[in-house]
C-alpha cells in the first residue's frame, strides 16, 4: 500500500490536483470576447432575469454538480478536515466527468456544524444544477441531506448513503436469484448502521426486504435498548423478523446475507458457518473488509462481495452516481428519492446477464453500466 | 446590439454555459482509478492531513480561483440577482484561464448581506488558492474585501475596484507621459465613488498623485458635506488640492485629467474646454460613457479612453487579473496590496514602447501583457 501511496503522490504533485476548468468557447478575438463576455454577455444576463429557469439552459448549472465535504469521514480514514477532503472530492469529479459527462466541482467545508453546512449550501446552490454530498460523518448526515432535499430546487444526493445502498441491492438482487430465496424471505443482517448502513436498511425495507436484523457495536439492536437514535427506531420499525438479543453472533445464526458496513473482522469463520445454506456475504469495510474472502469461503460463503477492486464483485458507489446525476440534470428531475435507487439497483441487476457468484455486479468498466442507470432515472422522468 | 445579444444568447444556448470541468489524469482501468482515487488517494490525504500547506501542491488549491458575486451589480445592468451573475462569472472564468492560465471556478452567492457573504466566503475557501471578488455593489464590497483579506490565508481582491483602478493608473502613467506634466501637478477629477472611484482614488493617492478632486451625484465632495462615507473621508484626506464647492463643471475647470467612473453622457463639450490643455479623458462608464469620444474630441480632448473595444485605448480589467493571479498563486504571495497594484499599472504601461495619443494602454491580446503583469507582481514575491 505504502508504494501505491507514493506514486499517488507522485501524481497529484506532478498535476497539481487532477481538475482544471476549461472555456468551450473560444476566446481568440475581440469578436469572441464580445460574444462570451462584455457586451453581449449582457443579453443573458437579462434573460436570465426574466426567466430564471433559462439559467439551466445558458449556464454551467445546466450540467454542473457540486461535491460536498466538511471531510469528517474521508474515505475510511475519518475526520482529516476539508484540506485533506480534496484529493478525494477531485477524485469523485474527474469520475463523475469520465463515467457520467457530468461537469463536477469540490467544496470543502471549513465546519463541521449542521447548521452552518446546509446554509452555506444553500447559499452557494445558485450556480449547480445538483448537490453531490460526500464524507460527511453520520449523523448529521441525515438531517443534512433531508433538510437540503427540502429546502434547494435542486437534487441532493448523499453518495455515502444512497450509492452504497444501491449497489448493495443490484448485487443482492442478482445474489438472491442465483440462491433462489425469494426477498420476502431472505434474512438479512446489516453489520454498522452509520451512513451507509441506515441508508441500506431504509431501501432494502422498500423493496421489500424486511427481515432484517441491524447490528451497531453494541450489538443487535433491539427496541429494548435504551438512547437509539432515530434512525436506529425507524430501522427497527421498519423490520419484521422477531426481535433477537446479542451479539453479531447471534444476529448471523440461519440468516441468508450478511451486509457489513462497519469495520474490519468483526465475522468470523464460525459465523458464516452458522447461517442458512449458501450464504450470501458482502463484507465492504474499506480496505479491509469484515472477513476476508478466503476466509469467508472457508466458512461455505456461496456468493462474495467486497469493496476492493482485486477481488470478484465489488461494491462500488462509481457505479451510480455518475449516470444517476446525468439523467437527473437532463431531465430536470426536482428531488431524489427511495423508487429512484430502487429503480437503479434493478437496471444495474440486470445489465449481468447471467448472474454467477463470482459475477452479481458489473464493474464500472462495462459497457452498459452507465446507460442502463441513466435510462433507468430518465424513466421515471 | 440586440443582435449582439441574440448571437451571445444562442451561443450560451448551444454550448449549456462556457465552462466545463476535466480531468488532468487519465481514468481508462483500474490502475489508473487506484492512483487517482481509492486506494491510493488516501496517501495524498494523509500527507495533506499531516502538512496542511501540501494543499496548494497536490490539490486544484494550487491553481484555482473562486469568482465570487451576488449579482448585486452586474455589469452596467445592476442587481439582478445570483442566477443572472452566472454568465458573466463564467466569461470572467474562460479569460482567466485563457489569458493567465488560472482556473476559476464561478460562485455565485443566494444572499446580499455583508456578514452571510463573508462567512460564507471563508467557509468554502478550503479548496481555492485565491478570491476574485466581482460585481458586488459599494459600500458593501468595502467590508467584504477588507474582512476577508484579514481573516482568510489566500489572496483576495475585488476586480472591479483594483483591476479598473490598476488599468486606469497605467494608461494615466503613460498619458501624462505624453502630455508631460508631473504625476505631482496632475489636477485629476474623479467622478463617480462607487467601487472603482474608490480604489481608483486610493491607488492614484499611493502613487503619488494627490491633487484629486471627487465627484459623486450630489456634486464636489468636501469636507463641509454631511453624512459621508468612511471612504470618501478617506479619499478627502488624501487629497491635497484646495477644496472648491459646486458640481462637476466647477471640479473640471483646468483641471489635466477627467476619469469617469460614473454614468453615462455626465461630461459636456463645454467643461472638456474648460480643462487645462491637452485634456486627458477616461470616459469608462460602460456601455455609455461620460462622453463620447467624438464630443470629448470636439471639446478638444487629447487623449481619450473608454470601457469600450470599438474606441482605441480601451480600460479592460482582463489585462490585470488573469496574470496577477497567477503570479499570486506561483509565488503564493500571502496578500494583494497597493504596492503590487502600483508595480502592475507601472508594467502595463512599459508594455506600449512609445505611447501616443491613440495608444496609452495595451490591448488584452497584445504579446507581453501576461508576462509583464505576471512579472511585476513575481517581482514582489
Amino acid at each position: 500500500m505504502n508504494n501505491l501511496y507514493e506514486k499517488s503522490i507522485e501524481l497529484h504533485k506532478q498535476n497539481g490536483g487532477k481538475l482544471e476548468l476549461k472555456s468551450k468557447v473560444p476566446l481568440l478575438n475581440k469578436d469572441d470576447l464580445s460574444l462570451a463576455y462584455t457586451p453581449g454577455v449582457a443579453g443573458v444576463c437579462l434573460a436570465i432575469s426574466d426567466n430564471k429557469d433559462l439559467a439551466s439552459v445558458y449556464t454551467l448549472k445546466k450540467n454542473t454538480v457540486a461535491i460536498i465535504s466538511d471531510g469528517t469521514a474521508i474515505l475510511g480514514l475519518g475526520d482529516l478536515g476539508p484540506l485533506a477532503a480534496i484529493p478525494v472530492m477531485e477524485g469523485k469529479a474527474a469520475i463523475f466527468k469520465e463515467f457520467g459527462g457530468v461537469d463536477a466541482f469540490p467544496i470543502c467545508l471549513d465546519t463541521k456544524d449542521t447548521e452552518e453546512i446546509i446554509k452555506t449550501i444553500k447559499l452557494i446552490a445558485p450556480v449547480f444544477g445538483g448537490i453531490n454530498l460526500e464524507d460527511i460523518s453520520a449523523p448529521r448526515c441525515f438531517e443534512i441531506e433531508e433538510r437540503l432535499r427540502k429546502e434547494l430546487d435542486i437534487p441532493v444526493m448523499h453518495d455515502d448513503q444512497w450509492g452504497a445502498a444501491t449497489v448493495t441491492l443490484a448485487a443482492l438482487i442478482n445474489s438472491l436469484k442465483i440462491v433462489d430465496v425469494d426477498k420476502s424471505e431472505a434474512i438479512v443482517v446489516i453489520s454498522g448502521v452509520g451512513a451507509a448502513g441506515v441508508a441500506t436498511g431504509r431501501l432494502l425495507h422498500s423493496y421489500g426486504i424486511t427481515k432484517t436484523i441491524f447490528c451497531d457495536s453494541k450489538g443487535i439492536i433491539t427496541s429494548k435498548r435504551e438512547n437509539l437514535t432515530k434512525e436506529k427506531i425507524e430501522l427497527l420499525n421498519g423490520s419484521t423478523i422477531e426481535e433477537k438479543e446479542g451479539g453479531l453472533e447471534t444476529a448471523i445464526k440461519n440468516a441468508n446475507v450478511f451486509i457489513g458496513l462497519s469495520k474490519p473482522n468483526v465475522l468470523s469463520v464460525d459465523m458464516v458457518k452458522s447461517m442458512a445454506p449458501k450464504p450470501i456475504i458482502f463484507a465492504l469495510a474499506n480496505p479491509n473488509p469484515e472477513i476476508t474472502p478466503e476466509k469467508a469461503l472457508e466458512g461455505g460463503a456461496y456468493v462474495i462481495a467486497t469493496g476492493r477492486s482485486d477481488y470478484p464483485n465489488q461494491i462500488n458507489n462509481s457505479l451510480v452516481f455518475p449516470g444517476a446525476f446525468k439523467a437527473m440534470l437532463d431531465n430536470k428531475i426536482p428531488q431524489f428519492e427511495n423508487k429512484i435507487f430502487i429503480t437503479v439497483a434493478e437496471a444495474l441487476a440486470l445489465v449481468v446477464e447471467n448472474p454467477t457468484p463470482q459475477r452479481v455486479i458489473p464493474s464500472m468498466f462495462d459497457a452498459g453500466v452507465k446507460d442502463a442507470v441513466y435510462n433507468a432515472v430518465s424513466s421515471l422522468k
